[in-house]
């Protein structure tokens, strides 16, 4: 039997606890969201007030040479690359993860003109669906978008699909598809294929150049941290970056974008990716919340974001089955995402009671409590007391988790 | 002879003089690039620190109902709507202005089939015609954008044009279109109009519904003071907001954001506009910058700017006419905009000069220097005061204003 001392012990023994003391968790809070919105890290903090006292305050508009604001979108992107499988100057962090996929979409859609269909599969953000139902429509010349369910995109990809469009890791069930097989079936059927990697990136091993993706995007204020709505980014294979081109370009993609030339000329590389200038304030945040990972692999974070996972799943249907809170998606640990969701018909109400207890996870419709692991912040014995939460709310009782902690520190 | 005293008088006089108050100004410098980036409002350095500590920090996840989050778009684009002659409702913040003008423009020339002409002028800012050039090589099907001299679009205006697209204020010459009459003779041949607001948004008085414009764009982090890189705006005229679907769209714009349904439904109004989360601190620092503009009439502001610039080139030609110095554009200064630019052959190294002596402008390739006047914390004697810099460096002395106001405190 699973007991707190053994979860303090997980914790004591864990190579990646060092990390929560570079983030500020509100006292007394168990943060199971950091797949929505992760945590304020220190230093992120610490670069807001120097961008806005010192460098917008008073240096101002010398600030893009002095302070190095021009370089912001590459040095981030960077940054991010090493964390999902790519390589330095493959990234850009520019805009937002519905815009990124609509640049890499319409680049896509054009470099295989014939091909009249964009896959998909229902397991994929909303938004994603949106954004190619949006270029479709536009376009109005036979391009659709055809959705199948996940398990059938393998055996979908023909060659009358232009672009496969999916995302890795469900944002409901943490399912992840097989990168490897699926892009290799993309290029065997002569399709281009865009990675989603808004629940993968900070969570998941990235793999991009290792199996040969075309593109991706994601999004940096869930795992990475980067702040409310920071900026997204966007990967493009450097075999590809320069011979594609967005339907959306503008001056910070072109070659020379202080000689104000009538004509665009795409820069090389992922620069052209760029379109207008980005949201220094949020964009310097996020830049200094990348740093936290500087010294961290993603083999080391996956296997305590699996093993916590697991253990919530565990504990949680040991001591919540009862009162019917089931499993929502896959419990194949071993390739799954870091968040889990769990299913009850009161999911909205046992989420409120949860977020009025200081254990914050969030509710997805119709009946959804999804919870994230994030591992550089969250421990073990946060799972186990979130669990404890959970069965209190569920029996009734009116726990929250100072009184528990003060009660687990008598007994 | 006008001298610093009459600089003096009139500073005292100013109904505006208050608000500089308002704005953190750096010691000694005298800075005339508000029209590239605004200096920093008192109200905007506690906001961010407010949304950082607090609600990131703190509240997290919760700050999205708790804090508003969610409404910031809309809120802070009724506060730019007043400022630029639209009512509340039909200006959203979100974005950047290039990403906002591809919205609009695929937007527009959805509304017009058949008609294949994009038609701009040569004193466009050049990302816009990117931006049109961008949409038109996706597209691929013989639209194209024509530019014409800024003075022959109006006669430009025929019936195989689909959408206008021009910059009121010219972002070197200052050179403002009449929106009143190129808007009405669009309207007159069946096109659709987009005005970019980038350089008239918080300088000239707006005038969007009175003339019936269609669409406008613009940025905010110059006279509007919303930090470097703020999101930029979008308006669309009532009569047309559920009449028109942008090519880009996502799940903020969607009917139900949180119902993640697989089809897009466009939401009523200005809000399909939106498409992804955007960057909440710097969203922020925008959303208190503009508070600064509550009790401001945009009418007051503009009789100043045209005071102020009027008397920048009369003082530059009076004192450095015989170094060279020649007025780029119009002298109308009735009809203008609130910057000025200086040629002069030496136009880099001067600004170079000047920004060491700290008086900051901009340079413009290949022979410009830009000045711009915000009338919210420039005053009458920066005006004096620059010009004198300007005389100091071009006679190939050693001034920098705190020297030169040293000088000025002893004679």
């Amino acid at each position: 039997m699973f007991t707190r001392t053994d979860a303090l012990r997980l914790d004591d023994a864990c190579t990646l606890k060092h990390k929560r003391a570079a983030f500020s968790i509100p006292e007394g809070m168990i943060y199971l969201d950091g797949n929505s919105l992760g945590v304020l890290p220190a230093s992120a903090m610490t670069r807001v007030k120097r961008t806005v006292e010192i460098e917008w305050g008073q240096d101002l508009i010398t600030s893009w040479h002095k302070h190095g604001w021009g370089e912001l979108p590459q040095k981030a992107g960077d940054k991010i690359a090493r964390l999902i499988g790519a390589e330095a100057g493959s990234v850009v962090v520019t805009d937002t993860i519905s815009i990124n996929l609509f640049k890499v979409l319409s680049a896509a859609v054009a470099k295989r003109p014939g091909r009249k269909i964009i896959l998909s599969d229902s397991g994929n953000f909303p938004s994603d669906l949106y954004v190619a139902q949006g270029l479709c429509s536009f376009m109005a010349d036979g391009h659709e978008l055809r959705v199948v369910e996940p398990e059938e995109v393998y055996n979908a990809i023909t060659e009358d699909v232009c672009v496969v469009m999916i995302t890795e890791t469900d944002y409901r069930s943490a399912r992840r598809h097989n990168m490897k097989e699926i892009t290799a079936k993309a290029h065997e059927k002569g399709c281009l294929i865009i990675w989603d990697l808004a629940h993968s990136a900070g969570a998941v091993p990235g793999q991009l150049m290792d199996v040969n993706a075309d593109f991706a995007i994601g999004c940096t204020y869930k795992y990475l941290n980067g702040g409310p709505g920071s900026p997204a980014f966007v990967f493009v294979n450097p075999r590809l970056q320069n011979e594609i081109l967005p339907a959306l370009v503008g001056w910070w993609g072109h070659a020379q974008p202080f000689a104000f030339e009538q004509n665009y000329v795409a820069a090389q590389g992922i620069t052209r990716m760029q379109v207008g200038t980005w949201p220094t304030i949020s964009m310097q945040a996020l830049d200094a919340a990348l740093d936290v990972w500087a010294d961290i692999e993603m083999v080391d974070v996956y296997a305590k974001a699996q093993k916590m996972c697991a253990l919530f799943v565990e504990l949680a249907e040991a001591r919540c089955g009862a009162h019917g809170v089931t499993l929502y998606g896959s419990r194949d640990f071993a390739h799954r995402g870091s968040h889990v969701c769990l299913r009850h018909t009161q999911a909205y109400a046992i989420m409120q009671a949860l977020i009025s207890r200081r254990v914050i996870g969030d509710f997805r419709a119709p009946d959804m409590m999804r919870f994230g692991f994030a591992p550089l912040y969250n421990s073990y014995v946060d799972v186990w007391d979130a669990v404890e939460v959970l069965r209190g709310v569920l029996d009734g009782g009116l726990w929250d988790v100072e009184e528990f902690r003060e009660r687990k520190a008598v007994t």
